[in-house]
């Protein structure tokens, strides 16, 4: 180990405080801030991230890493380590910071003008900061593509999963798009021969979802002593080492969404909190990727909490943490209800068969505004048209239709693909899983989850950003990612 | 204005932000954060304040305070903002980065050992760690006083109350010291003479005593979108611009003392939302000094909420939200037990009347800790020694007698002073007050807080820190500070 890599650890430690310090100040804004503190709480933030930006672009930063990369690493941690922090100093230092700055203002200019577009359904009232926006991200797009020798596209995907290409989601969504519109016909249909759920007659107060919220997040192994459940308008995870805070929200007449959102952060926060103490505060002691992470959120709650094993341990603490009794209680009641298939306009709502047509429609689409194929302007018309191709259903507005999602409006493109790609990293591990270890589903059956968490925490929390997805998936799994553990998933679950 | 100006309000805006996120994450670990989150939350305060203090060391800022200093600025704000800046300057320039990382060291440690001998009355174990933080402070004064111009202790005393010397406060204090003990005994006897206060029965739950809080500070004219009342182990207020937060504690045996720890932070809160929000975060938009925020506090506490006026007013609403009922409810029960006189070991515990022995008591060692002619060793002889002097009781261990407070261990020395230099500034405000605006008694007997709060915005709140405490009180009240109006308020209230 040279002195050049000791003081970058020394340096990412400190720029990784300040990180944390933001996604502290940001998990606040959502749960606690009074409307008043929005100014200040801005200022901060942009403070913040302009100090970090500071250090990444100071040019000795970059003659240290120049340095420590002349040395071979034997630990490999340590070498993992190195190259996920020049991989970090290339995002930085690829665009220059008039961009940077140009981008961050258009995109608060453009989050502001959504959030009164989007309850309007007024597309034209959003065109100009949007186009604005996708205008700059093409830009980056472009510096970034120069700097990483890639696709401007996959210059985008490579910040939340860079080991899997955009031609590669396009084959693995290719076959998803030939199987998934005829197996959701069968799904359907199948479902269409059992008799209907029932909602469980609410209201539900919210500080008795809480209750369950807290009961279920601790059954499923999240350690209360380093991580907390608040409340905001919509669910996240955010957090530092040994502080891993999850959110939901309570809808007081159906207390089934609030359950499986807490289930779903349960599944980041566990993997949050399972990540290699030796290298907190480091870039490889931190998630792989949004996959990865994807990943562990959807085996929590699709392929661990909607199972019919698990339900019909849970039932008898949900009818008595919430008062319930009758039909609509019964675990097989609830299994249904959990299971229920529909389509539906709105990603965030969308069933498990549902959810990746969703991610392929916005995919393909930003595919083309990023390489100029699709002008702006012409986003509902694609949108539309693309919903009804894919999903069946046709939206009244542009409301339910393409303003629905903040993703584009705070320049997120490349980030979609994650929430599929992790769908199927998800079946595949959960299947690896349980076929090495034969305690997972009678453990879940018990209320049980450390026969599950143990095989996670060995073959995915510990690892940090050790492995890309690929590798990680190949070592747990045997295999890369593909989709036929989630088509096998989808058969056995819905028609099985 | 000059160029060099403009960059330095940028500069010190951007530190503010920095400073105010430390606050929020300080705020947050008193309130939110789970044990587990303590290392990584350490990492991001450290991280914050070697930022702030890089920023403010910078030779390039130095070259802009010679810069700007060289043209009068016409504008008293921003003449008065330019000389917060170079007093900021000089705090953080005096020492150098070894002391100071030192003391922040030490400090540390000394507050762990602290956190460790309080509850074991243990004094010994605590003076290893007390000795090394009374000897970096001494070279602190040492080279503030140097670089300043004035004594070791002033130099210390200036970061929170800059208009005051030691001299002045032993001038103040003397003359309290004088006074206070036998018109203390009068309070007593007078007090004797009457029936003894009856305490509520409890127990008082929490969520009751909140949002009992919450009515209450709202009555006081605390804006809630632009704050909040949460729960931390010691009250306190912290925040930023537009986002302010005070804490409280509930004891479930006496809601009293959570009510007056609401009403005292409501008034440093109304403070800080009533600063001159054209210059948020600058220096000259923040509050005055330590005095002028106690004086806030107190005025609120002592001065308005602990009348008979306001106590009749409250008494209905007590009832209601805590569904209290009989004799002990009565106004003039609850009036009498806001003012119950009784000595006691404990400062934070202490009445009004008592209160100022203990801060001459600590203004006193403080005084030769710094000077050198009291040895560490021998500050549980001299505490004993001057509490029995006086209070006139003498404390049984060291855990209720010099072990009781934190500030010492924490590096705070100059503090202390400000608590009673803030009660007298109090008394002297709020009878100005009165005399000027009649409406000012009526109004609480009404619990409208509208005709006090009015007339603080103006003379206090409003002015941010444009002017020294001596000035605010000139102006406000026509005279310096002085201890007339606090003794005549002791006179009025207990003995007229």
């Amino acid at each position: 180990m040279t002195a050049a890599y000791q003081e970058l650890e020394r340096r990412f430690a400190h720029m990784a405080a300040l990180d944390k310090a933001q996604e502290m100040l940001h998990w606040d804004r959502e749960t606690t801030m009074p409307p008043g503190g929005a100014a200040a709480r801005g200022e901060q933030l942009a403070a913040l991230g302009l100090v970090v930006h500071e250090k990444m672009v100071d040019t000795a930063l970059s003659d240290l890493l120049d340095q420590a990369e002349e040395f071979a690493l034997q630990d490999p941690w340590q070498a993992a380590n190195l190259s996920l922090m020049r991989r970090e100093w290339r995002h930085a230092n690829a665009i220059d910071a008039d961009l940077v700055e140009a981008s961050s203002r258009a995109t608060s200019k453009a989050v502001e003008s959504w959030l009164e577009a989007r309850p309007n359904a007024d597309f034209e009232a959003f065109l100009p900061s949007f186009r604005e926006v996708v205008r700059l991200t093409r830009d980056i797009a472009q510096a970034k593509a120069e700097a990483f020798g890639v696709t401007p596209y996959d210059a985008l995907l490579e910040r939340f999963e860079p080991s899997i290409t955009g031609d590669e989601i396009d084959a693995l969504f290719g076959r998803l798009a030939a199987v998934l519109p005829g197996l959701r016909d069968r799904i359907l249909e199948r479902q269409a021969s059992r008799p209907a759920p029932q909602l469980p007659n609410g209201p539900f107060p919210g500080d008795r979802q809480k209750a369950l919220g807290e009961r279920l997040m601790m059954l499923a192994g999240f350690d209360t002593d380093r991580g907390r459940l608040d409340v905001s308008a919509h669910p996240f995870t955010a957090g530092a080492p040994g502080d891993i805070r999850i959110t939901t929200r309570f809808d007081e007449a159906d207390f089934t969404s609030s359950v499986m959102a807490v289930m779903h952060e349960t599944g980041h926060g566990l993997y949050e909190q399972g990540l290699p103490r030796d290298w907190q505060f480091q870039p490889v002691g931190a998630a792989a990727n949004m996959t990865v992470h994807e990943s562990q959120s959807l085996l929590i709650e699709m392929q661990a909490s909607r199972t019919v094993e698990f339900l019909a341990h849970v039932a008898p603490l949900m009818r008595e943490v919430l008062g319930g009794d009758g039909e609509a209680w019964q675990a097989d009641n609830l299994h249904r209800l959990a299971i229920h298939v529909a389509p539906g306009f709105i990603r965030v709502d969308a069933d498990e068969v549902h959810y990746p047509l969703h991610i392929m429609l916005r995919t393909r689409m930003e595919r083309v505004l990023i390489s100029g194929d699709l002008d702006p302007a012409d986003v509902p018309e694609a949108w539309t048209a693309g919903m009804t191709e894919l999903v069946g259903i046709t939206p009244g507005n542009d409301g339910i239709g393409c303003l629905q999602d903040i993703h584009w409006a705070s320049g997120l493109f490349g980030y979609f693909p994650t929430y599929s790609l992790g769908a199927l990293a998800a079946a595949q591990l959960f299947a690896a899983a349980k076929e090495q270890v034969c305690e997972i589903m009678p453990g879940l059956a018990n209320g049980d989850f450390s026969p599950l968490l143990g095989w996670l925490r060995e073959n995915v929390h510990g690892k940090g950003a050790l492995h890309s997805t690929q590798e990680l998936l190949e070592q747990a799994t045997g295999a890369p990612l593909g989709a036929e553990a989630f088509e096998a998933h989808l058969e056995q679950r819905y028609l099985g």
